[in-house]
């Protein structure tokens, strides 16, 4: 696989944007994939959490040894601590993942898929919540997998404001009090959605028995289940570290449709 | 020279932050450099304007082959586009390179000196406030240069609004009809480090006469000076691009006191 | 531009490669070219010389800004210290870039043009050798440009040996007694070429007038001239330097048919 | 953890050469390290195997991750090809990382401890080699690692030279009948290093039984336990593969005099 990193530059931010690459290629080490056929790639794109950026999935898990015999390109953006969303201080997130990036990654890397039923998105904490609403507001994924996920109704959930300091939430996602129903409520959003009767996309999901955003994903899976959605749960006893997602992702990679080669473990 | 990319984690801001730098070394095209003699290594920090990042000045200048035969580090940080500002928002970005950035840095290159006078901060742009901001709110820096520099006095400045929507002007600044006189006003952190009657930072100042921030750095150069400041100001036909600054920050390297050596040029 | 650091693996080599590559992308700072538009791209091959790698050319001149008005993709592979030969020693950096780079650069960005007429390289020293002797002897480049060029007839040439230890040169070169109208002999490979009577590569050269290489520039541009390859020719006065080069190479961007969008320069 | 990437300059090969770090850093994930604290700090060397490079332990392991919560520095540099070996055609991998790379660690990262006792050098396959012969052939490293190590006695060894051509095999170790005894002979090396009796480095392996090198290191345990090595061995079912490695690391550094702080895992 080839690794890169690299800057584009983002319309929708106005700056400079870094972002990290796994692309498939013809080698000793993975099948025998002629160059030619590296075309109409599927692609998984990882989302970070809080304090991290387009590197972490390279940094702290293994996915790319994971998947050096999987035809699957790998788009590992960043959207800094800002939720991959349209925050109320004029950095739209939101629009950069939802409308920018996809047309982007279209023109830097024309060899990857341009359907949404090869499009598949996974993250981790805060980027969790970025994959199923990237999921639920856009028609390119079909596939959405959430880690640990901050799966919340609204911000008053125990744990969540005491993260960071009251002016951080209210740049992100503005007045607390109307987060549910918004447009950063990704319930509200799936179930727009799922009344319009399309294709839903179809939904994995994974925390940890000791995270403290257990409930709320309990909660989420039931509530996204009862509005129509396909979502196969997980769980086990976990933290939420970087260990248990550098494990799960591979559970991911198995439920997603991409004949997943895993590497043969005799020990 | 040494050229280095990094991540650390900033505390202040609660997340992993990008840096590049480049560093002396002994090598064959070098001076006679021991590596025992790289210590206590004179600093240039440079500051990237609005859309850039730590990257800017490598990707647009040539500032690592200019520095080739003289001992200096540099240091290449990056606010995004958060004005080098402690934010509306809980981003507290001053308060990263006032306070974390030169703990971090004498922690992860010891060689670099402690002394503030061999500290030395450069910025083009948004970063030449920045640059300045640095120089007159913190004891950090004895030398201080702006290229093209926002040095507004409010932010009604013809031009200056029209840059970005009102909303992240406001989490960059807050209520701007406070901004003079605020800590983000770069002329009462000037006074206020003036009364303190102690030694001043040196100052250089370049703009181009076509550029929009020419009249303010008229006037800020002459509001200096009758402060007390030691400014070397310069200007010439220009505009606000990379060209320029890519040029003039060879007059600032002679200006420091670096004992630069100058790359030999035959035509 | 969009800039690019990688790491693709190379069967020829048996080993990972690092490239650095320039993607023209749609900004607001580049011309209104669509994304769609951002097909079929000329691109330019930039080689570096001895003691460099593929971010030479980032590092040391301002080719990013140059181009950030020009479509062009820009490819910046690296041999190491090999002279982009097949070595005696097995490894075969001559056909790494002959043969396996450009279906590698194809397959990773398919946006890159295959048509001969849009391939273009360049290089300084010994990478001025490489260009040449790329567009000798493969049929995919139709220009090709060389800066302080080692473009010697053989290796006893003054000053050329004494660069490095005698087992350096055996291994790259083989027997030295051989090298006239070897696989390493670019006159041999022109001669070759030109014999065939297809459409030449058009050249460029520029030799700076103190350079221990001006002979063997002065000679190889009459010899090349005579095999009827229409050839640029300039000199200065200037030495071995990158600060030539990185002047130099924007007379070779307004000598390519690229339509070079030259920045604005009031002073 | 602060991860660097950067290029130096190397005189003994007289090129860029490319390297990969950790630094232990005060963070809100971290012990309470003061950034005062992290100073004569323990260094592990990790070096790769054939067609990898600087950045594979990063990408095909977790080691950064494991790492997080332990005081230990991480120098992660490259041999290309080459055996960290001096090769007959005059790159002198050997020397480099002998001589020169200590030296340079010392003055670009005098955080780092310049003692003995806190040295430490893994590697695997090709880079298992390289660690028992930088540890018995210089005075730096106090314990050595090798995972599935190429410890062979001759290069007759079943499937060595299969790996590649003859003339690379040359290129490296020149005429392969004198490998035995001579300077890239590991046992040789340990030998003479026995014989003066000064303390011995402690010394680790790992190899798979499905390994090819299966019998070569059953072979080295027994060989240079007789010797007077202290060497801690260690068996699975297994293969030639970064899996293996990526797990085994981890006992490497539970074996390490480092206070080793492993994360928890609950599944």
């Amino acid at each position: 696989m080839a690794f890169l990193e690299l800057n584009y530059y983002s319309q929708v931010l106005g700056m400079n944007q870094p972002m990290a690459a796994i692309l498939p290629e013809q080698s000793g080490y993975t099948p025998d994939w002629t160059n030619d056929q590296l075309q109409d790639l599927p692609v998984l794109y990882l989302l970070h959490g809080m304090s991290g950026n387009q590197l972490d999935w390279q940094r702290k898990t293994e996915i790319e040894r994971l998947l050096r015999q999987t035809k699957l390109a790998v788009i590992m953006p960043t959207t800094s601590l800002a939720w991959y969303t349209n925050t109320t201080y004029g950095l739209n997130y939101f629009d950069e993942f939802a409308k920018e990036l996809p047309v982007k990654v279209a023109s830097l890397f024309p060899q990857i898929s341009k359907k949404r039923e090869k499009h598949f998105v996974a993250g981790v904490s805060m980027g969790g919540y970025g994959a199923y609403k990237l999921a639920f507001a856009t028609d390119y994924f079909a596939y959405a997998a959430s880690l640990s996920g901050a799966l919340i109704e609204d911000t008053n959930y125990p744990g969540f404001l005491e993260m960071e300091k009251p002016s951080y939430w209210r740049g992100i996602f503005g007045d607390l009090s109307r987060f549910p129903g918004s447009e950063n409520d990704i319930f509200a959003l799936a179930e727009k959605q799922a009344a319009k009767k399309e294709t839903l996309p179809k939904l994995f999901n994974w925390v940890g028995q000791e995270d403290f955003l257990y409930e709320a994903n309990q909660k989420a899976v039931s509530r996204l289940k009862k509005l129509g959605y396909d979502i196969d749960y997980h769980t086990n006893p976990g933290e939420h570290e970087w260990y248990y997602w550098s494990r799960r992702i591979e559970d991911v990679l198995k439920w997603l449709p991409i004949n997943y080669q895993a590497e043969k473990r005799l020990s």
